[in-house]
């Protein structure tokens, strides 16, 4: 967000908007290994514009000296004279001039540093991929007022000897907790789930070294087996230290050498995302705040150049992981540039030939966590800059109705949903039909905020006309619920939770079908039961949307606690709890398959955050904002809660609420047995035990009150 | 063609179709500088996919032993199973069994070389940007059927340790005809147009070098405004010989140097295409002879890693000048993979941003080279490979249409039409419908040759309607001539030649148009002249193909013969007869902007071959053809022409004619004033002097008759 507010002040980097993104996006999603093998994405890769025209108009009231730094060939006009050669040092005149910046860059992304007193480099600079300057045979150039200019792209990279091709994410040294020798090896424990580069000290001698690595203790002894490894022949007379190419994920690693290698010890250098936590949650159960700790290591690990799935693989940008990334991160570390960052790189460029990770549901989600990135940070120029990307998905879907205007999987589509045994992807499946309406309304929203408003009229009737064949085609009287599908033209009778959890938070239900869902899916047995915290993350979200804070405690301190009573140090992809021994290692039919530190098992974040402490905005950035804490049993909870203009901070007991913000205008709510009273502001009764208290900013809030 | 033919047979290098092409254009487009700076094209450059798969299924009766040699990191599959690490040699076992490579490079172009026995790679190899492999929870593996395959793209990297990222020209050393020495100066003229890497020898000393490039003396010699230099600063005590970074276009080099600084000598490194003359001719007339080497070196150097426009400058690939390359190269070299390499750089990728080159006629040109590529050739596989391209480019063209299905300039089209004084590009140039129309047209035979029957039928339907609206808004009866525009829905009075000369050749005229044409435009001096090689290609061939044969030999003698009585040792870009001394050498407001080496000079290779030589395919790739001597005044003339198939030559006197041809079924056509007679063949009399025999291949015809 810093960035964002303060780009206009200082010289910044520079690029295509999109391009450093995708750039950096195949560079991290190609370095994924199995074992000592290459695995790529199956998916299209983009690449950047290669050729790249920057420019800015100046009015300066005197002429000024600007350091020019580029990262590829360039050459620099001053409206539209050519300067000589490539110039480093150049003077803009006093007066309005137009500064121009053209660079070529097949390798690495064209990107410009322009450093003057004011001339400078940012966000404010305008970028095209084809100038369109024409020269006639007189020698006169005309720029075209056909050209596309978007605004630069830029990030933090504000040193001009640090450009963006050099990225990386930071190190540092950490010892392991353990290290066992055996004859020619070393079983190494870093004491928790952890990721790096793996560095062997005082390594000499003639032979072959191999690094097994393993989330767990049986994964890196299972050298046949283990996930990830390398391999390195040794021929070096004097001891050295080497450091291993790759990072990895790993709590354990088990190193086995020959012929007279000798290893002094062994170390890692952390490699890890400079994200702080901005959130927090403490509470009156222990269980609870080690399962927030752990969700919150959890998630730190999977914040890297992108929000990925899971360290250990897939190391890829999925687009359903990351949208509960971005959720979660708006509780945790509120870094808006790693929710853009990944969702420019999966969204690519055009055109569109397949959806977002080749699966039908990964795009929803990518105009989903559009609707919540403007929701909770308010920034419109992200919108502005893709709406056309935007524009060209959604035509994508479009076109891809059926005679009906449902979506059924097609040829090369990917019908995800979830990892559940016999899940039926036939025919026009509700749950995808729900998130595709969902869609639609975010295109709305966004055609509104682009002033596009012939798109924003045909999106809204979209939106609404699928809204209501949802009803018409899906939704079941008698079994109160959604049913999964419809397969040539009949609706199917089978009844899963997806359609029906969602619809809840999404508010497509009045009260007495939100209690039918409740009752006859949510809490019955007989509806098939969810296995991932993926979707746990969705199911636990409708009971708290509902104010089952009760139930979803207990859920979370069974499911999430269930993980760490088997010794998790970070929360897993998978977690089946009738599941026994090593089996909970196991995934794709591979005995180490399963990734136990997966982005998507951290979803008690966002719950604790959003459900709990209760704070979430009510209008774009936390203009407006409710805290409705809910205690579900607990004696006391604290928590923060990151927001564009500052932190907002609830303190709340079974008699007492505090309350402090730095931002916005804030609804205080509450139920109470008696009337409350409070040292500051107005307590209104709204009826029903129900009290409110507006929060203004800066100011410390209490409320004595007894809870329901 | 060779490569075409023989690909089967041998390992090759093998990358997506467009792929190395894009890349390659890249690199060549981006090496052009004005003086000392960077100048780089104004339109989009697109790049390579990063990641990329390639297949083939191979049924072997035993197994096989196979290396494996790829550009970028990599994985490889037989079926759907991995094999471990890089491999470097497989074996691929007995029976049906298919082997992927998949392969990432964000630099280069993704690219395998396979050998084996018979498991090698070529163009039969299927390759994909998005491979669409699914693993599900339980480890299966799915390869989607939505995947979309292409066939392999390959040209000639037959060795795999010269992969395509190495390609480079072929150079030879050649030394100067005169060099002349001044105070620390070298004046070094090559004694022709040439076009390489100047080397000095014997360098040493401290100082500075400066290499000023001229196509003329007076260009080389005037350090201020000369097009290209070199600038080097030197600090070596021991002599060595220093060869300049780029290749260049000159003649005369002017090398100044201070300090102390000393050379020995200049040489130079001449740059070329190992492209051949296949086509030849020789007449009674010098001049002519001489008109047709010059046109032959002047093709021959501006046919480099692609056709370019000229070799001083813009060294840039563009489609109207390449246009003419192709049907030059088609008489002279017949080197298809130049033409295919031409056509898939200018396309780029989708989405269509503008249009070819950002001009409008530009882009109904790339079509044109299409249909006449198919005819020359007689080359399916690449319109079937491209044909998503063509459908995309004219959709971005049917999208603009007015609402008269008219195309006018919209904001960032360039109408060029030609360099010409007060030329309007206002409103619906009638020029540009006609190219259109052609296109269309062009698309119709493209959608044909890939079985699209629904698009076949609506390009044909398009094509009809626009050539119809072209007689209704255009044509003025009045005039016997279409005018030059419409505006505002009214036609302009103007006549210009361009869409009146295209319309010749292309057929869309009746006899009597056509000789109101000839008489009221073509041959009548009031209708503004043109003035450069570029459109005086168009007008010599529309007289050509209305049997002007002589008169237009004068022309060409008058021309061609023009530029190399003022000493031309290769065509020019423009020339005005009425233009004196050193007005020859500027344009585009600079003193030297003029290139003397420009394709578009070459025509006469073209001319000469296909209307006085008369030898022009009747069916795709000469199945069928016509040789239709006309000696336009000529004594006698003898020439060859390629084709895919082999060599047509003939010799045309006023009383004999000879014909041999090593592929398909001719047809020799001639009038005569006597019965002819004729050693092998029947000749049939068609009336009106008009006689005809037919030409089997590899059989030697000789006809003795009276030219009228």
């Amino acid at each position: 967000m810093t960035d964002i507010v303060h780009a206009q002040s200082k010289a910044t980097w520079i690029w295509y908007p999109g391009d450093f993104e995708i750039w950096l996006g195949n560079k991290m999603q190609n370095r994924r290994t199995e074992r000592d093998t290459f695995l790529p994405p199956f998916w299209r890769m983009d690449s950047h514009y290669v050729l790249m025209d920057f420019h800015k108009v100046f009015n300066l009231a005197a002429p000024e000296e600007v350091r020019l730094y580029t990262e590829g060939d360039y050459n620099v006009k001053i409206d539209s004279k050519m300067l000589h050669g490539h110039p480093q040092t150049i003077t803009m005149p006093a007066g309005q001039h137009r500064l121009s910046i053209k660079v070529y860059n097949q390798d690495k992304v064209p990107a410009v540093f322009v450093q003057g007193k004011t001339v400078v480099s940012d966000s404010s600079w305008k970028v095209t991929y084809e100038d369109k300057e024409w020269i006639d045979a007189s020698g006169m150039v005309s720029s075209q007022s056909g050209t596309q200019w978007l605004q630069a792209g830029s990030w933090n990279f504000n040193d001009p000897a640090a450009p963006p091709s050099q990225f990386k994410l930071n190190v540092k040294p950490q010892s392991p907790v353990k290290t066992t020798s055996g004859p020619q090896s070393l079983l190494v424990d870093f004491g928790k789930e952890t990721f790096g580069f793996i560095q062997l000290h005082g390594l000499k001698g003639k032979g072959a070294v191999s690094v097994y690595y393993g989330e767990s203790k049986e994964e890196a002894l299972d050298t046949a087996a283990c996930e990830t490894l390398d391999r390195l022949p040794i021929e070096q007379a004097m001891a050295k230290d080497t450091t291993m190419a790759l990072s990895k994920a790993f709590r354990f690693v088990n190193i086995r050498y020959n012929g007279d290698v000798r290893i002094d010890s062994v170390s890692m250098l952390y490699e890890y995302s400079p994200v702080v936590n901005r959130g927090s949650f403490r509470c009156s159960d222990e269980q609870v705040n080690r399962i927030w700790d752990v969700a919150a290591y959890t998630l730190h690990l999977n914040t890297r150049e992108f929000f990925i799935d899971g360290i250990k693989r897939d190391r890829w940008i999925w687009s359903g992981d990351a949208y509960q990334s971005f959720l979660m991160n708006y509780y945790l570390f509120f870094d808006s540039p790693t929710v853009t960052r990944t969702l420019m790189a999966l969204r690519g460029k055009d055109p569109v030939s397949s959806h977002i990770n080749t699966i039908m549901d990964y795009t929803f989600y990518w105009f989903l966590g559009i609707y919540d990135y403007y929701l909770y940070t308010g920034d419109r120029s992200f919108i502005q800059q893709f709406y056309p990307r935007m524009q060209s998905l959604i035509d994508f879907c479009l076109q891809r109705r059926d005679k009906d205007g449902m979506l059924e999987g097609q040829a090369g589509d990917w019908v995800f949903i979830d990892w559940a045994d016999g899940l039926s992807k036939q025919g026009a499946v509700s749950f995808e039909q729900l998130l595709f309406c969902r869609s639609l309304e975010t295109m709305a929203l966004c055609a509104d905020l682009v002033k596009d408003r012939a798109s924003e009229a045909k999106y809204k009737q979209l939106a609404a006309d699928l809204r209501s064949k949802l009803f018409s085609y899906y939704w079941d009287a008698g079994k109160q619920a959604f049913v999964h599908s419809r397969v040539n033209g009949k609706p199917t009778s089978n009844v899963t939770r997806y359609t029906n959890m969602f619809s809840i938070f999404f508010n497509y239900l009045d009260d007495a079908q939100k209690q039918g869902v409740k009752q006859h899916v949510l809490l019955n047995d007989s509806v098939q039961q969810i296995t991932t915290p993926y979707m746990r993350f969705y199911e636990l979200e409708a009971l708290c949307a509902m104010g089952e804070q009760g139930y979803v405690l207990k859920e979370m301190k069974d499911y999430w606690g269930g993980m760490l009573a088997l010794g998790a140090t970070s929360f897993w992809e998978k977690y089946d709890p009738r599941e026994k021994g090593t089996a909970h290692l196991a995934m794709y039919g591979r005995p180490y398959g399963r990734s136990l530190c997966h982005a998507w098992g951290a979803s008690p974040i966002y719950l604790l955050g959003k459900y709990y402490i209760g704070v979430r905005p009510t209008a774009p950035g936390y203009k407006t904002w409710l805290a409705e804490p809910a205690l579900g049993g607990l004696q006391w909870m604290e928590g923060t809660v990151p927001t564009p203009g500052g932190n907002i901070t609830v303190y709340c007991s079974t008699r007492q609420i505090k309350v402090k913000a730095d931002t916005g205008t804030g609804t205080l709510r509450f139920k109470s047995k008696s009337k409350p009273v409070c040292m500051q502001g107005e307590i209104i009764a709204k009826g029903n035990n129900v009290y409110e208290l507006q929060v203004e900013k800066g100011k410390q809030y209490e409320v004595k009150y007894s809870s329901l």
